[in-house]
């Protein structure tokens, strides 16, 4: 268990009326509780809070009109992952993944599994099926990838990463996860708040679905399964930007802050991520 | 009111030991009920049939050792689609549009929809919004692209299609589609039967989210809304193919038959698509 | 015959030694004379002027240390277009299209023909082979695309332009020279000053190889065959920019002006292209 | 000096009249000459053998009836290579590039360097310019990619081929070939006939302009730089394809037989590509 606070503070010129979403607000799930949540819009502004997806996920709108806008967030998420051993983790066999599962087997904008039938089998055909062999992809993602923003933006897909081999977060998660879904193994993409992600910002990882449940996995190497906290998931980062908006508006500040309450606490999880890493849910 | 009687029948070659997923089954829906419903499966197997999305959606299985493999589908559906008033059907606000709706708006694979902005922008922004709008996109769609079956494959999305101005009937849905969320106008891919497709096979479509629902568009025009059967429907093809499978198997033969069940019967929205054409919703 | 007046101005900061080769002096044919030519580079510079293609091309070269840089450059350039009835002008049939004609049949960086055989076919195909069907590949290009400075990069190809159907003078003539291609016609596209270029620019157009000589065509319809001055040509824009540099430098100022010297003469070949209009050719 | 015996054997069921050009014939340079040539075509036909390329390459063409085409070459092609020790070959300084030189740096239809300037001085930009540079990258290709027949066609190029990080000679000879180019090295495509290539078949391996010379590379490590036979070169595999067609004929068997003839002289320069391998041009 362990106690993460998070904040988050944006800031727009809003040049014409606009009606934005954002995906800020920490999921209630069974394994993250939330708590001293405080949402602040400067200036005061007309909020809803839409709750979907199985009631897990927030989604946060409101209207504004011309000039500056603020909202901050900040929360106290307990998450509490159910820790597996990863060697008894197996994959899901075709015939036995669940109707709702399904879809994350299929390729989307961003991860074009479907392209990557050959690459994928060629590198990773071979490994024995299971959490090791997604920890695998994982890994590899992180060693073959270079960290590197501004070298992609809102339009690069898995294709385009792959090419040039640099990427950001949401690039190294796309990767990874189409070249699961390549290999038969369900795989989606979270968006939310990690400990140790460097420079600080919203982070992007992924779940793979494994022995009947979606385990965590973050290739970019700068958290432990227990440092994340999960906002919303989706087929890729299409479906969990942390805003969007119609009408016109620029963001000029994004600032994100996210700590661990007591880090002197042991943590068996903590660490970066290696091929004999525990495998956790907070699904 | 329509009863259409639909059929399927696919022949597959197995070479290995394989598991299907098929999306043949009508399905069930308020504006759609299902009789005289029978599936057969040559050499015998066991079927689970799993009822999913709202309960409305049927996906067959079944595991098929090698040898030949026959499945055949046929079931009489009557489909009594709200009919609307076109004029009165409005696009709906960002800010009113329901959460479990906005990933509609999102690009998918096939519907590459945040590179057309510019594109569709400058051929429909200067249109009313509304179905009328709708209709346009599905129109210019209609007379822009060739139908050339043979002149896309499995990995042609929007882009492709939109380049060469050729497809089947999934590239005619993925390219409206596209178009539509490029303007905030959620859009969905539909899978099912038509009556009058030509030559008879399987069937794509989409749907639009108008006025607090959705209703139906063919740019094939091959179909009238009266005369569409659903079966499956998602972000894009992708979401609905007819059949899945894992192992190793060829399709050989497919055949498919759709007939209204009393054609002297007049349908009052029998007909090509047209600027004027009533507005129909089977979801 | 046409005297036009050339100049352009070019001003750059340089940020490290940078080595500079650029193409804006009028190129040396027999149906092109220059005279009054003058080329100033401040601050001082050794200018070398190498000169290629078949002693017709100029390249301009020079070394900047860190600083302003400006290149000054004007010429009267008397064209003397071979002026041709265009009902005269056959397709050269494969078998006799000269060896080093030849690879201006073939797909280039931005004019990716192999992909446009369909595409051509079906516009085209049915068109009387000749100056005509050319020309009225031009006419579609200037219908169907919208000229929009700023739509494309140094990046877009044919595929991008067809897509989005916006581009630049250089885009526009890009898919000409690519249906072209595809169709079996030779394409070249020139680089150069034109007549009429509104906002006033370099300028980009192309030639087809038709009856045994280069013709020319511009498919923005800003100028006619007699109003253009030809600096470079090649496969396409990759092979004719108006400057590549290594080193670091960054363009802050572009100024073209051309005019014709005495246009009250009354030119036959002044106007917009047509389909009508006369061939002339300044190869 | 080796003496290579050439051959091969191409069948075509000609479906329509149709004009063939290929590309078959052994190049004459000053360090290759040619001998004992002989061209077989039945049925009977008349040839005619274009000579081009500053006089160094043969363009074969004929014109075929409906029915079946056999054409036969054979030649013994005495290669004479200029070896350089490589540690003497810099790179050419872009100043000094000779303007016919400098269309080599350009981007092509199957070499789209100029989108891979950042994985290139990633990759290779922290390298001593010069031959082992350009060794670098070939042996880098050559460790990156597999060599797969039937995993490219003809429209693929070098993005695709990084991507899926397989190919066939050609995809190996394009992706360094962009690589070099990325970096400001001059290279070019050259087509021929090399011994030890596995299955036996046209080659394609590549030039890159070094110290005022162009020196050959093969990417798929299977010919050493004193087996290799020059057909033709160009800007890429668009540019020196072995056979290219207008009319309707369908390839049905391709012989290709390469022997050294006098496999018992002890050659220096035999062996698989090393760093430390000599340099050799054919140019």
């Amino acid at each position: 268990m362990t106690a993460i606070n998070v904040q988050s503070h944006l800031t727009y010129e809003v040049a014409l009326p606009t009606s934005f979403a954002f995906s800020v607000v920490a999921a209630r799930t069974s394994r993250q509780s939330v708590s001293d949540e405080r949402i602040d819009v400067t200036p005061e502004a007309e909020l809803s809070l839409v709750t979907y997806d199985s009631d897990t996920r927030q989604l946060l709108r409101l209207a504004a009109e011309p000039g500056r806008l603020e909202l901050s967030y900040r929360a106290r998420v307990v998450v509490d992952p159910r820790i597996t051993d990863p060697a008894s983790l197996a994959e899901v066999p075709f015939a036995e993944i669940p109707a709702d599962v399904m879809p994350y087997l299929n390729p989307s904008r961003y991860c074009e599994s479907d392209k990557l039938g050959d690459f994928a089998a060629r590198h990773f055909g071979y490994l024995q099926p299971g959490h090791d062999r997604v920890q695998s992809i994982s890994n590899w993602v992180n060693g073959n990838l270079l960290y590197a923003p501004g070298s992609t933006d809102a339009t690069s897909s898995t294709t385009d990463v792959l090419l040039q081999r640099a990427g950001v977060c949401r690039d190294f998660a796309h990767v990874a996860i189409s070249l699961c879904r390549a290999l038969g193994i369900p795989a989606r993409y979270v968006s939310g708040y990690g400990v140790g992600v460097e420079p600080q910002d919203f982070h992007g990882f992924f779940e793979a679905y494994l022995g009947g449940d979606w385990y965590l996995f973050d290739p970019t190497g700068m958290t432990s399964g227990t440092g994340l906290v999960r906002v919303g998931s989706g087929r890729d980062a299409a479906d969990a930007p942390f805003a969007t908006l119609v009408g016109q508006a620029m963001l000029v500040d994004k600032v994100v802050e996210v700590t661990v309450e007591d880090p002197t606490v042991e943590d068996p999880t903590d660490g970066p991520i290696e091929g004999d890493s525990i495998a956790t849910s907070i699904a």
